[in-house]
């Protein structure tokens, strides 16, 4: 019972944290807003000057209109009003795209009652698990939306709404996407392994179908929710698309580090309780915690990293919309918007020509998979091409687009916009190739691993050090790489056209996210369903039926199981690599409102603003190195916080399963264990994990803001993603690695099971684990959670920072204080919880301690 | 002999490599030189007009007349002459006092001929390495002397001499504490061995002593270096100044380097075919590997690690020197000198007072040795306190001179610069302290780590992870805050000014370095006095001598071992911070030069030309940008590549060891070993494995700036600084923590030696090993070696970059293009070579296959 009072304690804490910087946010804006008239006329009477000496449409907040492109009066032509209608269409038909493949999943064989009651256990598991997370996040989304609607800056309430609604929609579609994939995953395993007993092409065929209703999910209502923007607030929606894409990806670091801890915790748990203390087998089933591992795997890797990718989706969309808007104006919307409705369309078909005959092998399905991918990254690059040629003519060209690589030779012709896209499609491939490189089992970096192994665990470790830090380094030099051409392309340009390069390289990227996700997700959806036919085949009854088939359906289902392995680890380079492209896009608009002092006013920004303050972000000014310092620091401790949180939760399980053990018929395999308690431990120690390193990554950049002021929270940034970056890479890969040397060694090398060279392998494995599936991953939903943040406080911190010079508000400093204060109160808090031994963990080691001394 | 001829085909091709750049890069400043003269005379104009009309005396390049401080006309006053003097002959004193030292300890009692004979074998052993060292770098060393002259900008040959003459004598001083530190540790180990047998306070007191004789070199060498430079060569000292430094960091860079890969690759060899192929223990004297192993502890922590602090000593004063002219002109300069002064004196006071008593415990010692360092302290800060009242009278105040904690009252004082040197001393005990509580066995971390070793491997390693993330974190935010702190005591100040104070910061932060390098050095002294008195004391005869008097003893030189572990592992956490102090002070330099287009002419710099370049280094600039990730990325591929060389060399030492073992006379222990070989084997291999990290540490910001430009490579040098700081201290502390774990089970802990926890704890040391030993501690040469460098090419970069769109050479650009390529294809060779297996290596793990296969 101490154990609950004092969560309640803890979560008593944070809610009053929470309530308190609420408060003081919301005081904070009303203070604003009783500032703000004054200002706004000024500036009304400015953008009506402006309207009469230009023909230009300046944006008026005031007098905004919702849905006004539909208007005659608009500067939309009508093909654009159409073109827009067709994207939503796109948007949904990817949808029930999804919809129909959820159906054919649905009506396939489940198999045996056996194998049926074992899916039902993981399935309630995974179900209680995302149940439990909804009810603990839905407040708190609640009350986020109601600061974010008091702190937008702009004085029409139409814009506060906007961002309100779209955060709680992104919010919403996140959750939707992470929830709908596990569930399906969870349905999807079951009918794999049914379906190995007949054909090795239709267990293929739903376990990648299962992982695209995952895929056509995430594309279409990604989609959706940017075009519904666009044409609710035209070319006002900065605002919005701020608060969707910072629903989107709060929501993405929740289910990812929860589902992160969730899925180690069993794991470790599991791995000590059976293995170390009472020397069982993996997967013996009077372990309690073997249904919670299980469940795990689709926790962790189908509902975390779908939620990931979708919000990299979003992210990347709305970097390149308000990019667009400040550049190329309507076609530097419209563009992105329709490059998504090609890459869905891509998509569609291409997963839809990933099939396997009944007798193929392992190598066919690899190579299907991959030339699904090949397919759509063809229709993508030809559609977005040809559609480049005939929409990329702006009225008013650019000095940049006289660049022969803009136009060739056509006048009026500007396709750098589709070149950079190209650029991300790119990207997207050569990131998997090297994922791929440095962790699948016949390349060099896998192989120096096994041998490693021959000498025992420390060398195994110290070698998947240097090939994670490699890695890392391949990777983050690929993505400059990608960078600098995309500079390159704009070259001439002015900062913000390039900035839209990198955005635009970011969309490429991200092109073929359906794709992407059914090769994540049949990573998990396949591993389960080999668990399920161990567990579940009845091997007699195979066996009368049609002789060897038992055997040929294993092996089917290891061989998925590989394939999915493969490709699970392919698509992490891209999440990753995302999030730095979505960073760096991102910057600018960071500077735009900075320049401006308001959300509003970036359309007007001029070239002189921005380099002026961009000039003032110089990694010379001590200020922004100290930020740059204190952004680095963040990931680092936020990886520390997650590992030391994954051993703490393992160790709850361990007391569970022991008082379990001590139920003389469950260990002598008469009683069936009370899966469920274990699930529910996990369900509720995951949730109590994640509010340490959630308060970590959302209130470093609001401390770091007030205290420090804009320019060390935009040095922050870059600090972050570029130490982020290179720990992600090097945490997922070296764990990949690990991985895929044990289960070389397992499949006979150097020994095989048992021998020395496994348990050293083991070891690694074991190691990798929760850097690999919870660490590692978590840091790509950190680093755009700081970034939105940045740009959600950045209007906040001009007011109120304590480093503000100019005050708007007389004393406003004051609130800057105090709500610095309050997050450096809080993240102190998190970091001391983090350290914290609970009293589990210190009983666990009592009793250790006294095995060791009888010994 | 293929390994041989290989080595022989690697070493022409690096030899080919370095011409070909020399060559390139003296075409390239001939082509420099014959465009100078009318940019010169344009400039001597500029200034000759300039002393006309201001009286501020400009810097005539061609017109420098050495020595001219004591020239009557000079701008310097009697009192200043007088105090250059003063701290010259405190430089020679600190040398005398080291000198004495030499005789006291040479003077002590040898002990028996046994314990002569082992400290002989390492001796020489160490003695080998350092010669065969000086062979291969002494002819790198006059190339690079040849280059350095041809490429400084200046007209005048003075400069260019200058230059390349400090540069010898800043690695020839380098090389110097290096090898003298290191031959006198071998001696002394031996004296405190044979002290151990009659009195505590005696084995103490000489083995400090031993440590305090290469503090007192680095310190008496580093000053003397420094004061003769600013006689000599006056206000124009920045070349000089920077040939010096250069030199310095260059010979750490590879003492570091080639000790952290030969002790590391002679434990790991002899570990391997000890226990795991033999079952022998650690020590067996038929293993031929152990003296190798002894060697190595002084290779590598006394050569490398005073070498590594004394680059430190020097690129901070030589930071201060360049900033300090530029700011507060003479007193700017000799203020520093002073400061180091009065730290050389209170080292010599504090150092004499470490003394204990004949039947004192480890606790006196360590609190002796903490006394020492505080004594020192107070001396110093209330030394530069006294003499910031009386110096710090700048004839023209600057602005910033107006707050009241410059000033105090008084008119006309301003102790800014004595209050950033204490925020220096500060910051060195608090990263002491820092590190201490994550590596020490009495403080949570460690604890932490023990308890994890009850469960496994695994777990010891998650644990050993967490641990490390968390202690880069606090460190870098320590480094942040003192920082601000100097930021904040100059606020109002123009940039150069805070530079200055951020620089001085780390003249405080190494004003103790008598202290702390005793502190290090007495390290591996006591770890070998220790190894000594295993092997050679001679039981019987002292006991029949007086009973008791072995096991007290030998209980000493165990107390003594752990004394000095600690104060070793306290001192790194300041070598790796002072990289970041001094890059960060050294980049307005690099900002001044970029600003002026040459290094004789900062001087000359405004405030205007100074923003406006600062402001094209923003993070908002993706070029810029570009020049972080891959900057962040170096260190990571460095650390890689060490930890791949150290397990290659350690396969070559497993080979001899092996063919050893096949004589069955030493097998049988009647026949001594041939240590020699090995020793031979780990000193060649050690030299052959630093050519690939030397290649990219001296070659990747010649290839950013000559391909990517200046600006990317400003971003270059911030990226490297942050990503090195995290990684280097994450590795050098994890590494120390898993050190004590081990050792606080050995002591007993959870069923000691033997136990399973023993194991895991082992594991983690191993891991820990090239970690803290190779890997971590090289960052910091790395770090400043790239700065070096990026310094000294700029000036060429901004002639013959391909990015400059101003040529002043005509095709200068493909000059420029060359060398960067060049550059690309020597890294890209480095990093193929570190990956590749040698045939060493090959062989060795067939044997093992087959082993495997047998089993």
């Amino acid at each position: 019972m101490t154990g609950f009072r004092r969560r309640n304690t803890r979560r008593s804490l944070v809610v009053s944290l929470v309530v308190l910087l609420g408060l003081t946010v919301g005081v904070a804006s009303l203070g604003a807003q009783a500032q703000a008239p004054a200002a706004t006329t000024a500036q009304t009477a400015t953008a009506a000057a402006t309207t009469q000496v230009a023909t230009a449409p300046a944006v008026e907040p005031t007098t905004f209109k919702p849905f006004s492109f539909l208007d005659p009066s608009s500067n939309f032509t009508n093909v654009e009003r159409i073109a827009l209608f067709v994207v939503l269409a796109i948007a949904v038909c990817g949808l029930l795209y999804a919809l129909m493949l959820v159906g054919q999943v649905r009506k396939a064989d489940q198999g045996t009652k056996k194998m049926q009651e074992i899916a039902q256990a993981v399935r309630e598991g995974a179900n209680a698990y995302l149940g439990a997370q909804f009810t603990k996040i839905a407040p708190l989304i609640v009350i986020l939306a109601i600061i974010l609607y008091f702190t937008a800056s702009s004085p029409n309430p139409w814009f506060h709404w906007g961002r309100s609604v779209c955060f709680i929609i992104g919010a919403g579609f996140s959750w939707t996407v992470g929830f709908v994939g596990m569930r399906l995953a969870t349905q999807g395993n079951l009918r794999v392994a049914a379906a190995a007993r007949h054909s090795y092409g239709d267990a293929l065929q739903l376990g990648y179908r299962t992982g695209t209703i995952t895929g056509m999910l995430t594309d279409g209502l990604g989609l959706l929710g940017g075009t519904i923007i666009f044409m609710t607030f035209g070319e006002s929606a900065y605002e919005a698309l701020l608060g969707f894409g910072f629903g989107g990806t709060l929501l993405a670091l929740f289910m990812r580090v929860g589902g992160g801890i969730y899925t180690k915790a069993a794991d470790v748990g599991a791995d000590l309780v059976g293995k170390i203390e009472k020397d069982i087998p993996e997967d013996d089933p009077r372990n309690a915690a073997t249904i919670a591992d299980n469940v795990g795997d689709n926790v962790g890797d189908c509902a975390g990293m779908a939620a990931d990718i979708f919000e990299s989706y979003e992210v990347t969309i709305v970097a390149a919309m308000i990019l667009g808007l400040a550049t190329f104006g309507h076609i530097g919307v419209m563009f992105p918007l329709l490059v998504r409705g090609i890459g869905v369309l891509g998509s569609i078909i291409s997963t839809y020509t990933v099939r396997a005959k009944a007798d193929d092998t392992s190598d066919v399905a690899l190579k299907n998979v991959h030339r699904g991918f090949w397919i759509g990254s063809v229709i993508s690059i030809v559609g977005f091409s040809i559609l480049g040629f005939f929409y990329l003519r702006p009225a008013t060209p650019d000095v940049g687009a006289s660049n022969w690589w803009a136009n060739f030779g056509v006048a009026g012709l500007d396709l750098r916009p589709a070149l950079t896209c190209f650029v991300g499609v790119v990207l997207a491939v050569v990131l998997n190739k090297v994922t791929s490189y440095y962790t699948h089992t016949t390349h060099a970096p896998v192989k120096s691993l096994t041998k490693a192994c021959q000498t025992g665990h420390a060398t195994n470790i110290i070698q998947g050090l240097a090939v994670g830090y490699e890695s890392s380094v391949v990777n983050i030099i690929v993505i400059a790489i990608a960078i600098a051409i995309s500079v390159f392309i704009y070259s001439g340009s002015n900062p913000l056209y390039v900035a839209y390069g990198v955005a635009m390289t970011g969309i490429g990227m991200l092109t073929l996210t359906g794709n992407t996700i059914s090769m994540d997700v049949f990573g998990p959806v396949a591993d389960n369903a080999n668990g399920i036919g161990e567990m579940g085949y009845d091997k007699d009854e195979m066996e009368k039926e049609k002789p060897g088939s038992y055997k040929r359906a294993r092996q089917i289902l290891a061989d998925l199981d590989a394939v999915g392995n493969t490709t699970k680890a392919e698509t992490k380079g891209i999440a990753v690599g995302s999030a730095v492209i979505a960073a760096v896009s991102l910057f600018s608009s960071f500077i735009a409102v900075l320049a401006m002092g308001s959300e509003a006013l970036i359309g007007q920004m001029n070239m002189t603003q921005y380099a002026d303050i961009a000039g003032k972000l110089s990694v010379a000014t001590p200020i922004v190195i100290i930020g740059i310092l204190i952004g680095g620091s963040v990931p680092w401790l936020f990886s520390s916080m997650l590992l030391r949180a994954v051993g703490r939760a393992a160790y709850l399980i361990v007391k569970e399963c022991r008082v379990q053990f001590l139920d003389k018929e469950i260990w002598a395999g008469t009683k069936k264990p009370d899966y469920a308690r274990v699930v529910g431990i996990c369900t509720q120690t995951a949730q109590g994990e994640l509010i340490g390193p959630a308060l970590l990554a959302v209130l470093a950049p609001v401390l770091v803001g007030f205290l420090l002021g804009p320019y060390a929270l935009g040095g922050f940034l870059m600090g972050a993603v570029l130490a982020g970056q290179l720990l992600a890479v090097f945490q997922s890969n070296a764990g990949g690695a690990w991985d895929n040397a044990k289960k070389s060694i397992e499949d006979g090398l150097y020994g095989g099971k048992g021998s020395e060279a496994h348990k050293a392998a083991v070891t690694g494995d074991t190691v990798g684990d929760p850097l690999k599936d919870t660490a590692g991953p978590a840091i790509n939903p950190l680093l755009k959670v700081m970034n939105m943040v940045s740009l959600l406080v950045l209007v906040l911190v001009l007011k109120f920072g304590v480093t503000q010079t100019e005050q708007s508000v007389p004393y406003g400093w004051i609130l800057g204080l105090v709500i610095g204060l309050a997050s450096l109160a809080a993240i102190l808090w998190a970091v001391v919880h983090s350290k914290k031994e609970s009293p589990e963990m210190i009983e666990a080691e009592k009793m250790l301690e006294a095995k060791a001394n009888q010994a």
